[in-house]
């Protein structure tokens, strides 16, 4: 980011919602914090232009100013989050339409069809007028597009939508023949004749084709793009070289950012935890080399987190003290080399007034600002872990496409859920204390020693050709049941499952059998699981575990097939945690893989993480559980500034950084 | 039908979804399983008029061409079930809306109005193309009209249902005086001035008139006999000595299939198993004795069912082996004469890709496979009992309009579901072993031993005298709570309650007292009970046991009267399932009804259904348990082709059918 | 009210539904029940006036003339409850809409937006119908302005209530920027430009603007009163002697009754009984005592309860023996001047048939009608009791105001409801025997000895004034959580919570600690709570209890403060019910509130207050629980006319009215 040097510290700031006479206390207490660099402007545009193309930029220019004064750097949004209600009374037509033909009205954020020339138009010259008027100025440090684009209205059904639909169905198919086949119109007579016959997946009778679907929400994913980059391509033209992102949030099931990332110019990712989960910092981490993923390996940036609790989930729990500094280190031991908040100040009004934010209601005598203020002081001795990287010897292929598709209706059981799957064996991953990639389905794989398959349903056959070879060429793979079902256009591969797998995992399933709810089945080596089974032969493969009981009793559960030089895995069933924990951790000490600091010396809940670069190797270890841990370490501890010779004691909810240094 | 002996053995046929490099491999497979029977063209409007009034008829030619040289016989449809997106593109006012006021797109299947006419000239336009082209064709053995009409646009909102409504409304009142007294329109001023201040039950802000409801759902149920009738008179004029019907739905609650099975040369209907149930089976037998009854106890068609899971339950809980075979034998025993499959090969894409098939994804090494042979090849050894028919000394009076009625909101117990009550009663039959045959309102009840009535909540004036008649003269009835509380219009019978009913039963109710969520009472014969109480007095009757706690502790929850030559039993609270069934077993030992088999001799879970005529009787028998039985029977066993002259071993899974001799 | 002395005793009449042959059955029945006031012609619009401007008050002549001739006394509707089908026919833009944009349609009630002039217009001119034939009626002592105003369309989103809100908000707001600084709409890009921006909070993206739903709320109360005062407007002007009311419904959360109660000429509210719950008679007291409060201490009417079920709940459960009698005398008890029912007889259809009525369809041989003649009878003997009032020395502040913003979105946990909180403190101060005034935030306190304040989340910065006054004064006060946060706007105060009472409790709270799903904590004084914990500092207060788990460990979980000559307490947390009752107990001994009678000496479940007026005292006593209780009172017992010198034995379900003698 231009100007800035270490590890980025702020938050989003709006001033509109402050007397001036906050402002200057405000940049007071960011230099006591510490804070570099702030999101300016996110929700602006209807006091920028509080008409149609009447401009007010005087109140922007002096907080713009005081903060260039402070040396305090800005991350500028072009403030198209929310179009301003002017424009949706002029122009309803640019509201969301929902499946049910139901409009979104304006009154939150984001009442805008992502479709619309109307609001493209009015955005574009927005951004066009803030650039131009800031291009140059010394707090200027990277621009902000938007915010949490498609947030609430990516998928909009309108008649524009459709138009913009069939605009982009024409350029993937290249006629209304080669659609019809991808979708597999000729069940249920759904035939298309014109292109103008097809219609945004709207409420229907019955279920909807699935393939229509999935085009659909990939064409919606799409537009939320296009949104950016045409905004984007106005700001880089006024100011070459200015680096340009967006907050995403690869938690959003909404979206694929795997083609969506390489628009960006540096990742940045919002992260709140599930609050009300005693495991959340595992979601997390997921989080977190998700943003890795995405970045290609590259440092990215922690755009927004919450010091405490937020507003907008059931119970929104609050954080223990101690955890907001363990979260944030969490996402620099991943790669981050930022970490922000939403937001500044807390709000006085507004729907997010019980969002915690860096300066809360009750003031600076609070336990959440003194911990800013030591966050503040611990980034502060980061600064050299900044451009460092983080690599893994184990990667987990993941796409939100195949969560689209088999989460759809009409599938064999609503217990099968894309993201409970891959959380399941993120967690038995992190609980062995191994680094993971996320990586996506076009992936180079062949650097990694480890591929775990969770029920990735759409496998293509140039991904299935290359897991094949991943594993011929001395890869290993563990795969769960529904990967590798569909092809591309959600057409079954012909004959028994999973047809991209099959043959690289040694296995033949004839049928499944979902399990009822709550059913729970055993397995011959004590394992328990629930939700599915299915009806399995080897071929080649040898079973690892057998059902006991169940609809498939005395068929093969899990299985283990040598292919080439490699060996891949196969789970048939939905494992219990305690099970599938115990079946990884088996896998990763056979394949001899190894975490950061040997895991079986320390209490459960520890985290570590190493980044290394420009020769230099920062060990970073947090202590999420509640025994003290102790860790062989050598170097400097950074965030105590004490030397480490040794046996590190870390004890529960502490974190250390330790530069190390050969032992 | 036409052409056809014995039972019947098919699918739906869908060969628009595959290559015509399939089409001869399929025939050859149907061949190899005994196939004798296809639907064929159900969903191809879209294919066979791909453009308005362009018909392309050349795949259906060579796809029956082939079947008629195979001689298997074909269930042609008018492919009316779905229309192609190009009338609905071009017509968008044909499409459903529901209650709320909003659509029902394309996307899925059966986007239309049933009372549109715009539909419906382009259905009978394309009925007659298809029926000229293919009247004569030597594959032709029977129509097969739309499919399972009204399953999900049944109740369309619309204006122009509004006026078809109106007119219906005319036809049945003869002024709007008559309507108003009717509805009871003087409640909460709603009385009426004219036709056209009418409109559908729509969306309003509070509780609707019931009535208006009940009539907007009987119209809404003519509505789709009425398609049916438009569309097989077309059938009718060309090809008079074809057969035609169409799949219907006993399951499915919204239509009154009293009324519309008079116009179906042949009853057929789809049953697909609660799946997830594990006494499945007894709905299944419940559906079978439905068809029966609406076939006028005549053989009637089972035109779907699965091989094994289906893909649109919430969990698709696929069949184990043997089960498919018994469920089949199930439907023959009860009166089918024929066993047919939705669909001849699982499609490769679309929504219903998981529902299985005859020939699975797995191919034909597969234990669906197998089964789908070897059910071929028990068929085919059946073939006498075609044409035979089942009696019974039960009736269950069963009514879909006590449904519609019983089961609206503003009653006292929303936990008094008229299916959970007629299914509560037909289990306790089923498990004695009984044959019970379903009978409507206005069947002839004389030659019937017992009679029970579960909640029959519409009792009309006429079927009071006909029920009051038959336990005159000797007939024996039980019913339970909430029958003939109103009459066809939902009027309260003046006085205490059931109305209906009283005298016969020598009972007066005086309250109701339905029970709180999840609470229990005791009767003082040890049963217990939940759900519903009410304070009763005897008028008659004697009291067969009384209430111990609850609110109406220590009055009368089950009474017994002799009314003439008959007895009457009534049950005023729901019973739990054991009690049920103890209390039904006395009562049918009491009446000395005889099962087909003596049950007392088996363990339970063995079915014994008896078809006979033409001087001929086979005996069915399943064993839906997990013991072995052992039963009494004389004969040729015809699956396996053995003589039995004594005791038959049925080990569990296993069915039997004896061709009986006397013994 | 006009005519009637005593207490009246009634109900809704609505004799359209029955041949005149049955009014005159009617009126003997009433005189045999000691009816003396019903409520007449509610539902009539579309019988009074069956199209556009023709008018047929023939039927309504005869039956008024019936009535005068036995001396019953009509409250007599306007009935404008219901428009005719006729005017939404012909005006279908009257129609009401909800967020969705979906319209709610005739064939309910209601059917039309409150603001509506089209509708107004039609009102209005059948009210002056009505009343200029019937003023001066023999029959007539009062008005009945439509019924339960808003019931189910208060909130309309339709476009003429967009224009009814922006008049109403410019009524209220000097300028945009007013409104834009009240709203805080530069949260999230708001601020609006022109008053024509704005709409109704329609279905958004996400969480709507605060301030902008209140509003809305408060101004859809508004345009229910202004429908009222509309109407009674034109009565009053025709027969200004002639009191006017309508009956509202103080449990419906929809309404700001504080602000149209002094509208009513007399107080008059519908109470239905939550069935299904065992203590829903506490629920009744609150209820009668909220319109005690509504109407200033003076006697009120209860316009409408259920002999037994209604029909509009899940479970629908029927009252017990006595307990009609105990909730009459319950209302009676706490103010209530009038006992009467929805409905007169039983309806034999329409949507209401199982609402339970004076007659119900049983006849009379029921224990229905023998209660209700008891009841005519008991209340004769109370006609002294007629317009003596109620005194309290509990005040619990009441407001619906704050349950609309508490309970909205995006607050920090969906656990705390507004109404959970007052009934559980209400259940706790009626457990301890004390008669509790319902007040609103602008009532004169300084008569009290305790306030209780139940999660008053708005509080304006007058009355924060008026409470700190009030203890400082020598009052005392009971404060839980969620008080005081917000004020009028529904910004947050600033520092820490809660800002408007903070000084007067002592206490600075830093942080909110929402607890888990079914999460419990405990207290160090054996108390145990859920839902809600928060970190807490002592600036005055003492600890009275402290938490000895959950997120905020050690820190104080209850509060008491000496501030001037009263005392505060503070509850930062949701009590179990038992752990509030001995709280709530203990400072009520400690503060030497005295109930009616020594609550110690009886078993729980007597329910005894205190009418008198006109140097005469009336104690009513009534046993809910299950053990009989020995009261110790002197004077005249009037249900079974005793004389009491000393021990009265109250049995279970029985009830008792002494007129007082000084003992």
């Amino acid at each position: 980011m231009a100007g800035l040097t270490g590890i980025a510290y702020g938050a989003d700031y709006n001033p509109e919602q402050w007397d001036p006479s906050v402002w200057r206390k405000d940049v007071e207490l960011m230099r006591h914090a510490g804070v570099t660099l702030l999101s300016v402007g996110i929700f602006s545009w209807s006091m920028l232009e509080p008409r149609d193309s009447e401009y007010q930029f005087g109140w922007l220019d002096e907080v713009l100013g005081l903060l260039a004064d402070a040396g305090i750097a800005v991350n500028l949004a072009n403030a198209t989050a929310t179009p301003p209600p002017w424009l949706s009374a002029a122009h309803p037509e640019i509201l969301p339409m929902l499946a049910d033909g139901s409009r979104l009205w304006p009154g939150a954020r984001q009442a805008f069809c992502p479709s619309s020339p109307v609001f493209r138009n009015h955005a574009l010259r927005l951004t066009e007028a803030i650039a131009t008027r800031y291009a140059g100025h010394p707090a200027l440090a990277m621009w902000h597009v938007s915010n949490e684009i498609g947030g609430h209205n990516a998928r909009c059904y309108c008649d524009v939508s459709a138009v913009a639909f069939r605009k982009w169905l024409r350029d993937r198919y290249d006629s209304i023949g080669v659609l019809n086949a991808a979708w597999g119109t000729t069940f249920w007579g759904q035939v298309y004749s014109e292109w103008d016959e097809i219609l945004p997946p709207r409420q229907a009778a019955s279920y909807g084709n699935p393939t229509h679907a999935l085009d659909f929400y990939q064409f919606s994913s799409d537009e939320c793009v296009a949104e950016y980059v045409a905004e984007r391509d106005v700001l880089r033209k006024i100011t070459p070289n200015i680096p340009v992102t967006t907050n995403i949030m690869p938690g959003h099931a909404t979206f694929d950012y795997w083609s969506w990332a390489p628009e960006l110019d540096v990742v940045a990712i919002d992260h709140y935890l599930t609050a009300a989960r005693r495991d959340a910092h595992i979601g997390l981490s997921m989080a977190a080399d998700t943003a890795r993923g995405l970045a290609g390996g590259s440092p990215w940036m922690l755009m927004e987190q919450s010091t405490s609790a937020v507003n907008w989930q059931a119970r929104n729990v609050a954080k223990q003290p101690g955890e907001m500094m363990r979260n944030s280190l969490q996402h620099v031991a991943r790669g981050a080399d930022s970490v922000m908040f939403f937001q500044w100040r807390s709000s006085q009004f507004g729907a997010e007034k019980y969002h915690s934010a860096m300066v809360p209601h009750a003031g600076t005598d609070t336990k959440i600002w003194r911990e800013v203020v030591e966050l503040g002081d611990v980034l502060g001795r980061l600064e050299e872990v900044a451009g460092t990287t983080v690599t893994a010897d184990v990667a987990l292929l993941f796409d939100w496409r195949s969560g689209w598709a088999l989460d759809a209706p009409s599938h064999p059981s609503v217990d099968v859920r894309y993201a409970d799957q891959v959380d399941a064996m993120y967690t038995a991953l992190w609980r062995c204390g191994v680094t993971v990639d996320l990586v996506s389905p076009r992936t180079e794989l062949s650097g990694y020693r480890l591929l775990v398959v969770p029920s990735l349903y759409i496998i293509d056959r140039d991904l299935s050709r290359r897991i094949a070879e991943f594993i011929a060429t001395g890869g290993n793979a563990v795969v769960t049941f529904m990967s590798g079902i569909v092809d591309e256009r959600l057409h079954l591969y012909p004959g028994p499952y999973p047809g991209a797998l099959r043959d690289c995992l040694g296995i033949a399933v004839e049928e499944f059998f979902p399990l009822r709810a709550g059913e729970q089945v055993a397995l011959d080596n004590g394992y328990r699981s629930s939700v599915w089974s299915e009806l399995m032969h080897l071929d080649g493969a040898t079973a690892v575990a057998s059902f006991v009981d169940g609809p498939v009793v005395g068929t093969p559960a899990i299985t283990c097939h040598r292919a080439g030089e490699g060996r891949s895995w196969y789970i048939a069933t939905r494992l219990e945690q305690e099970s599938l924990d115990r079946l990884i951790k088996g896998i990763v000490r056979e394949l001899k893989i190894k975490p950061p600091i040997p895991m079986a010396a320390v209490p459960s809940g520890v985290e570590a993480v190493r980044r290394s670069g420009n020769g230099r190797s920062f060990l970073f270890l947090i202590n999420h559980g509640d025994e003290t841990a102790h860790i062989v370490a050598h170097g400097n501890e950074l965030i105590c500034d004490r030397r480490l010779a040794g046996l590190l004691a870390l004890r529960p909810g502490a974190c250390a950084v330790v530069a190390e240094e050969a032992s």
